[in-house]
């Protein structure tokens, strides 16, 4: 007998609740009602009533391995849901709010999910998706009751029964999330229970997330996406205590609810930060129980970091990650004494990473230079919903399609998007460097570059540019800026303004639609 | 199919150090050489030479799951072979230098280890230790050469190779540990790859150890024994600093080892503290660099913790484990405003707890009564070496031996032995209870309680005292000092003086002697 004599134990993401159950019972867990009232729960109340989940998903016949999908904001009720499916053994299909019912119902379609469970104000979309699914054979309102079935009427039929609970190998699937589908067709990525415990795990180092059970976490950051961040699993793990702010992002609503609540945990990307910052210099106030916000999701503006900072007295955390990472990648460790708001920081053991050429062989100099960069590790894709391909390279690799350089001592930076690339004259221009050069102007509101098809130089970049409402700019002073700090053949050849730029359901920028309308003549 | 869609990736211990190598090459790795100088080497260094062990345990036919016993102090040199032995998929069977060479075979015997690795200082033990096992076919010392075979010779002849370095499956079998045998024979423990990755990510847990890449941890408790606490996993994980103390524990040494390096968190038992204090409060000194001391291993007294707290201005954290547990139980999170030298503190995740009447049925009420206490979970031994029998009762649990109590927010305190309890009149007394006393009156050096025989109540309380060298205490005055505090029937029939306290080879007193030469009257 080789094998070690220990004991046995499914890395299953019930285990999380669990805990938190037996041993943080009186924990909170705040949802915030939008009218400027919360609701209090805890984690032994929570757990009952997702085991209550369970045991109805199994009378509507539902089983291990089937799909169920959410349409809700960050709240009690979503998180008891999420448990409910999982805990089963059942894969929780968060579907994003933000997406039309077609894109929805497609992505619904691609994961045969059979029920859908939805926030009362999303009712009518919810309806709309699920008459573009015939496959969808039950729809529940999980918070409030109305014309549709309610969770809460339905749960009351039932006992909290086992149901399975946790009874299931860890490799089983237990969550299914878009990619946001910026560059091509979203893509679905199947996360299994041993993948985000293992993540899990991997936040609550002190290096990484370094969760206790001493915080209070706002999550700012939606559970419709990337599981925001591992929260909802990584919180009940030690007991943090949990503010889950539902629909309202706004400055005002996120402030007034950190101040009451006692929040010391903020996680969010940085627009949220924005409009907390905004609120606050224009209204006044106090974060005294703040001391920390983790961004991440897009990149950290510089000034805005240094306003957190000086403005809150915050440490700010800046990270780096994707859906297919689960979404973690790296992140700025708390006890790393520089901060520097374009670093990704650092992986921790269990994410490794490689820069390779544009082929995938790997750069014979990983340090000091820029790479297409590709990662490893137990939380990572290995391959796509419903696609025959493996997502990996021969070697297990899988290509982020991020532009990346690591400094001396291993820190990440993320250069940019592979794909966003502009090849002029048989070279490369990164038209993130022109992005973050029109970013700094404090007349722009958000600017993006796209390669526009040339008859000459292959691709020229063009510059689209949405101004702040009250602002004004030249094109000469924008393309100014940017003169002597890149090659002159770097510089746009033209400029378009728009009165919005195009957004994916992510609130990333949308460069695949600026492409259609602009990237040809 | 059911499964998730994520990377496959063995949760192999080889993984801890490849990170450090990768992401924090030149971190030290610093071995106190007993004569007041230091080496100094690097992760990058150590896993060079781990794999080159690897190679040459192969070359030996060494493969996996065949067992390789080592026997020395804390060092750089017994890391490598550590994670030489396990990376290769063997098993590092660690030997205590405090046993007999009889002891030592009879486990190398039980292990079948067929090649015994041993610090210079330990030549002469390590060859009886051989010639008792005629299993043991080779034999090398690993610093330093004299009339043995050499490891540095020896590695100078193989070349840096795979030797299939962690390319096995994460059950496989990685350490055996004998437990110290104070209540019965020593039995073997089998740790397996799995069990030590886990309980590395729990002991990374903010709210667990907690260690950073900031962090330069000392490391007095020995490889040898229980992993180290499993800090020779934990530091190459995160990349913090190592201190490996060699031979030489005593105040003066470890002091001056701390001031040199900046030790900024120190390990050990509460003894190896005693001594620093000691030799601060005779010689002066500062430790400016120290923030945390953990201890565990045995009860914390808390005049110890109050001083270190006072002279030293650290943060004392609290510990519980056992061999059969990796061997990290339970511990006071950092972040626990309350500190209480007689807690055992908190379970993290993957660490479950029962409290169980004798029989080993658990008790209707889990707070504030004391029980039997049984543990749970994926670093926790199912069965020991060489045994039939599971280790586990029905449900799985394995009895700990242990009496404890949790608190109504979960925390634990360890209040005796299970099989130190004496049987009065049918009724039980808690020797613990009585020794806690007793160790509080200043002249005391050490005590304890034992059971003689007893023809009326079938067992009575028989008080063995040590006292320091120069203090003297009359019996009646230690028995004074419980009267009132416990039940009269509890108070010891009768007293023994005791020059010195006989000991286990870990430290702990040896009731099983006490008890032959005192048990019967």
């Amino acid at each position: 007998m080789n094998e070690g004599a220990m004991q046995r134990y499914a890395l299953t993401l019930n285990k999380f609740l669990d805990h938190a159950a037996k041993w943080h019972p009186r924990a909170v867990v705040v949802t915030a009602a939008g009218d400027g009232t919360v609701e209090r729960s805890d984690y032994a109340t929570l757990r009952r009533r997702a085991r209550r989940v369970s045991a109805l998903l199994a009378r509507r016949g539902i089983g291990k391995g089937d799909r169920v999908a959410t349409l809700a904001w960050n709240s009690r009720a979503h998180m008891e849901v999420w448990y409910g499916i999982m805990g089963m053994g059942a894969v929780c299909h968060t579907l994003n709010p933000r997406l039309t019912a077609e894109q929805s119902a497609e992505m619904a379609r691609q994961s045969g999910a059979t029920v859908l469970v939805a926030s009362a104000d999303l009712a009518l979309l919810a309806e709309r998706i699920a008459k573009l699914t015939p496959e969808v054979e039950s729809l529940f309102i999980i918070d409030g009751e109305g014309r549709l079935p309610g969770l809460n009427a339905a749960l009351e039929e039932v006992e909290e029964e086992a149901a399975g609970w946790g009874e299931f190998d860890e490799n089983l699937a237990s969550g299914l999330c878009f990619t946001s589908g910026t560059t091509g067709a979203p893509k679905g990525v199947l996360y299994s229970h041993r993948s985000g415990y293992l993540h899990t795990l991997r936040l609550l180092q002190a290096d990484v997330i370094g969760l206790t059970s001493a915080e209070t976490v706002l999550v700012a950051v939606p559970m419709f996406h990337a599981n925001a961040w591992g929260l909802p699993f990584a919180a009940p793990a030690v007991g943090a205590r949990m503010v889950l702010p539902g629909r309202y992002l706004d400055g005002a609503s996120l402030t007034r609810l950190m101040a009451r609540e006692g929040v010391t945990l903020a996680v969010g990307v940085p627009t949220v930060w924005l409009g907390v910052l905004d609120h606050i210099e224009e209204e006044g106030g106090e974060l005294p129980s703040l001391k920390r916000i983790l961004v991440g999701g897009a990149p950290m503006p510089a000034a805005l970091m240094k306003r957190l900072e000086q403005r809150l007295g915050v440490v700010v955390q800046t990270s780096w990650g994707m859906t297919e990472l689960s979404p973690l990648g790296s992140i700025t460790p708390v006890s790393e004494p520089e901060r520097d708001a374009a670093s990704a920081g650092r992986v921790a053991v269990g994410v490794d990473l490689l820069l390779t050429d544009e082929y995938g062989t790997a750069l014979p100099r990983q340090r000091d230079v820029e790479g297409h960069l590709r990662v490893r590790g137990p939380a990572v894709v290995a391959q796509y919903l419903g696609q025959q391909d493996s997502a990996l390279d021969a070697q297990g690799w899988f290509a982020t399609g991020d532009l990346a350089r690591l400094d001396e001592d291993g820190r990440l930076t993320i250069t940019g998007r592979a794909k966003d690339l502009i090849k002029s004259g048989g070279e490369w221009i990164n038209p993130a460097e022109l992005e973050a050069i029109a970013n700094a102007l404090p007349q722009i509101a958000q600017v993006a570059v796209i390669g526009r098809a040339d008859p000459r130089w292959g691709e020229r970049p063009l510059l689209v540019v949405e101004t702040k409402a009250d602002q004004n700019i030249e094109d000469q002073e924008i393309l100014d800026a940017m003169r002597g700090r890149v090659a002159s053949w770097w510089l746009p050849d033209s400029v378009v303004r728009v009165a919005r730029m195009p957004l994916a359901a992510t609130g990333k920028i949308d460069k695949k639609r600026l492409r259609a309308a602009y990237g040809h003549v």
